[in-house]
């Protein structure tokens, strides 16, 4: 997907909310259990429930993997359920030697076809040239994190200010807005500003509201540029607002609100 | 594997060498691309032929990841077949939000039965503790690793030295050398002294010897120590040493002859 097409469905939706599918199988709810791939059936669901409110979703391939084959099989049915229309994210947060990358690129860009991967910076240019080198393909890159192990090294200083700082700017020169965005984690408003100073033109998935505690409001009206340049995600607030069998209309309508308060903001 | 466990084999084998299964499916062998499971065949003869020499098996996910669901399944079959004498490292290079570690510890110490796998550090130490608190399981964190883009960040200044050096003390206080590695490349054999200073007890994984050009003289008189402390790894040196029918006796061989060379080091 190329960054006018995502523009253009953020204008069109009246939203730029990502939905997590952290889909922890051991919060499925118990109706959903007997099915040949219970998890599957839970995306599935919550996908129907939320799409009309959301521009993209995030695939947290963590909670897969714990799963093993039967994992990457639901991971492989999930993204490929998801509409054309909208933006998939694998938060993958890989990043190797070359030629290991290129291989991590092969995984998620064409065995499974996500528009964008989330990637680690600390290994450097080459860990991240591979992903950048795909066509209408997207690299996110780790800026500042929403945890608070971002104080260990990520806010720590390196040169003229803080790591993250320096990765945001080593980075810009790597790729353009056109394929590269970063992660801003939603609990680090107050530094908000001074990213978007600094990196004025490209978008950032923000992870961090709902169950980290970042505010939708205040991300809002610091970070959006002209051309929106967000994806606010929320994982567990929207796929888990109720554990019964009424989870997906709990889910969709959590992303409904979101997405009415994102209108209001645009 | 405890580290004693370790220390013994590495003295009863002679070798501290790890074979790094980086099995590139296009590099297979023609007459192995028959099989049902091409590279599970061409991992399963690797390992025989080379089992005598080294005292560890490093799998590079990124080349099973590749491969879709097909290359989960390689992965699963030969972690199982590496004989329990023998160390086993997921080089995954993960990490995220302690919540999203925890299902990554899970998939690579339970659903897969590694004994370690590589973590990067740059999300600070919630994302690293998930996977030091299994028992007898290893966590191997990037410190200064053998690409180019080393330079970006690794060897940047943060505060009184290179990142790197932040990153191995700051660590240092998450976990112990029983329960900790770090990933120091083999190319920055200039650095090895002061790191061996910086962290006089644990283990380092070294990649980066072979295709990459670091020697194993220099890593070996550099970095040992009293308990020898070193886990070499060799992938494309060893696995492709032929591209032949004759790829394991050459996969055997190569194994060898870095045992042979080890031995005179220990």
């Amino acid at each position: 997907m190329t960054r006018q097409q995502l523009i253009a469905r953020i204008r069109n939706t009246g939203s730029y909310l990502c939905v997590g599918l952290d889909s922890d199988q051991t919060k499925i709810p118990p109706h959903l259990r007997s099915a040949k791939d219970p998890v599957f059936e839970f995306n599935r669901r919550i996908i129907d429930a939320t799409k009309d409110h959301c521009v993209a979703y995030k695939i947290n391939t963590a909670f897969y993997e714990a799963e093993g084959v039967k994992g990457w099989e639901t991971m492989q049915r999930t993204v490929n359920y998801i509409p054309k229309t909208h933006f998939t994210i694998a938060d993958a947060k890989r990043g190797d030697i070359g030629n290991t990358s290129a291989q991590y690129a092969r995984a998620f860009f064409e065995t499974l076809s996500f528009d964008a991967i989330t990637v680690a910076p600390y290994m450097g240019e080459d860990s991240v040239r591979p992903f950048l080198e795909y066509k209408d393909k997207w690299t996110i890159l780790l800026g500042l994190t929403s945890n608070t192990g971002a104080n260990d090294f990520e806010l720590q200083p390196a040169g003229d200010g803080p790591l993250y700082e320096k990765v945001l700017t080593t980075a810009a020169g790597w790729g353009t807005p056109e394929n590269l965005m970063y992660v801003v984690g939603a609990t680090r408003a107050e530094e908000f500003t001074r990213i978007r100073q600094l990196t004025p033109d490209h978008f950032y998935l923000v992870p961090g509201i709902g169950a980290q505690g970042g505010s939708l409001e205040e991300i809002s009206k610091k970070a959006m540029n002209k051309d929106v340049g967000l994806l606010v995600n929320a994982s567990r607030a929207i796929i888990f607002a109720s554990l019964g069998e009424d989870f997906a209309e709990a889910a969709g309508e959590a992303a409904k609100q979101y997405r009415e308060s994102m209108r209001g903001y645009l």
